[in-house]
């Protein structure tokens, strides 16, 4: 089967590319980004490309004829969102419509995988949780805005053009290898400083907030049985724990892997008001398809990042 | 005051700038548009833009310091959403966050009326008439998908950055002057030329369907009344008549207008499916607020439109 992600040089991507290979040892892989990804197995053809180029990414498309599309590219910091909205936008929505086009213009029958967030439900109130897939989005940044035009947008091609598309909305991911700017691989980072030496103190912001972490092997793993499912087109899943889990439970894991006990310090400039104390959803209808659970425990997640940024850090 | 009017050149602007200066004739106008307005008097400034040239319109917007702004320019055509859905995106959403940079660049303390349109409903279903501005949006067509994001965009705007943003979902306009794509205008064209000894029928496609028709000049007053209203930020508000209308209803009012009664045929290519055979807003939101109402009769406009069109085609 061929398979076309695009932004597959990012976390997630490297992950995918992993678990297709795994599960289809002669699957073709095309991977479109800006920049290249470090390791290459023979199955993946790269592509350096700024999907806001048209008819590029419509003769790539057209001449690798996928099976299957996983749209993993995105600008997905909320904060960058922010500080540049328009860019955001046309970096989410406007590549988004690019690669619909370029489907819809070859008539290919193929299955695009649309990855949403769980930034797209905005404010929910502690009734609404577990959040399920069926409340209406509230988006509360541009880049949640852009994401729910995109779910849209799926919607709409769906419907209009009869393009098979799932739809997910992915709460938050973690793993060896992500960048430090998400909070779980910041801590470890932190945590491995900490006990090499190399910092005094973990500076953190709010350990009340409640997530719903999820291993991004197990990530990959739902999108892979998505693509393979018989998941109507414009259906939307949550890709999520189910767990809540606060940052001080964090804390607290990585202090019994890391068998250390850093002080912590709060940053005030860090306790940012939050538009949701507690964020998590229910995955029941992602298993009621599939039989899709999580497989990888929480301490086992974070044993392996603390690993990771370990000898990572003796590395720099 | 100063107003600034996005897409001034078209139907709705000229109409506006006419009421604007009827109950503020020393008011100053900025007209943005794509190519200059017919008529233009001494209050209005034009400029000839795209809203696409971010820069060109942060000097436009940033010089003249608008008190309040009226966004009319959009690509307002469903069809052509469906054919260019990509350009419709980008003329509707990436203009509108062009503006709103603008204005938040700027610091400016103005106020942004904010033009979304019915089709952000998408299919409603019979119970849920007469629509209400507390119904979240199902939008089913790339146009509809783009005022959904305009919307959700103010909504972030007006609360990340403290911009004040008023919304309309505006229903279906008539009135002089209007494009004869539009179906009121089309039929009052054709019962001109009927008169005129020019076409022996009148072809329409489904008669039966019911819509929310509002005459242009009431649609001005109440975008002015929004202007100075006590709205909060980020509230939206239906632009209807209440009325429910059907295309037979306007056939027959043109037929006592026109006095005459021209044979009617039925193409079946125009019998396209329609997602809602019904549909028609409240308006009591609107009224609560502001005590406005509808003040011009439909038979009134359509005899206004009856009487434009022949003038009009004695032109031709």
């Amino acid at each position: 089967m061929k398979y076309l992600i695009t932004g597959h040089s990012g976390f997630v991507g490297k992950y995918l590319i992993r678990h297709i290979l795994r599960m289809e040892p002669d699957a073709e892989i095309a991977g479109l980004d800006l920049v290249p990804a470090g390791q290459k197995p023979a199955q993946l053809q790269e592509f350096q490309i700024d999907l806001l180029e048209t008819e590029k990414l419509n003769r790539i498309v057209a001449a690798f004829a996928p099976d299957y599309i996983v749209h993993l590219a995105s600008f997905s910091s909320v904060a960058y969102s922010w500080r540049r909205p328009l860019e955001s936008f046309r970096n989410n929505t406007n590549i988004f419509l690019n690669l619909l086009e370029a489907i819809h213009k070859n008539a290919l029958p193929c299955r695009l995988l649309s990855i949403g967030s769980s930034e797209e439900y905005g404010a929910v109130s502690a009734a609404e949780l577990p959040l399920t897939e069926n409340l209406k989005p509230r988006p509360l940044s541009p880049y949640a805005v852009a994401r729910v035009a995109q779910e849209n947008m799926s919607w709409v091609y769906s419907k209009g053009f009869g393009l098979d598309i799932v739809c997910t909305r992915s709460f938050n991911h973690i793993g060896c290898g992500q960048d430090d700017r998400f909070v779980v691989s910041s801590l470890a980072r932190r945590f491995a400083e900490f006990k090499a030496g190399k910092c005094p103190e973990i500076i953190v912001g709010d350990t009340g907030i409640v997530r719903d972490f999820l291993d991004v092997r197990d990530v990959v793993r739902a999108y892979y049985l998505l693509l393979k499912s018989a998941a109507g087109s414009g259906e939307i899943f949550n890709i999520c724990s189910g767990r809540q889990t606060s940052i001080q439970d964090i804390i607290e894991i990585f202090k019994e892997i890391t068998a250390t006990a850093p002080p912590l310090t709060v940053d005030p400039d860090l306790l940012r008001p939050v538009e949701n104390r507690i964020v998590t959803g229910s995955n029941r209808k992602l298993y009621e398809l599939t039989g899709w659970q999580p497989e990888i425990k929480l301490e086992d997640s974070l044993r392996d990042i603390a690993q990771w940024w370990e000898k990572h850090l003796s590395y720099q």
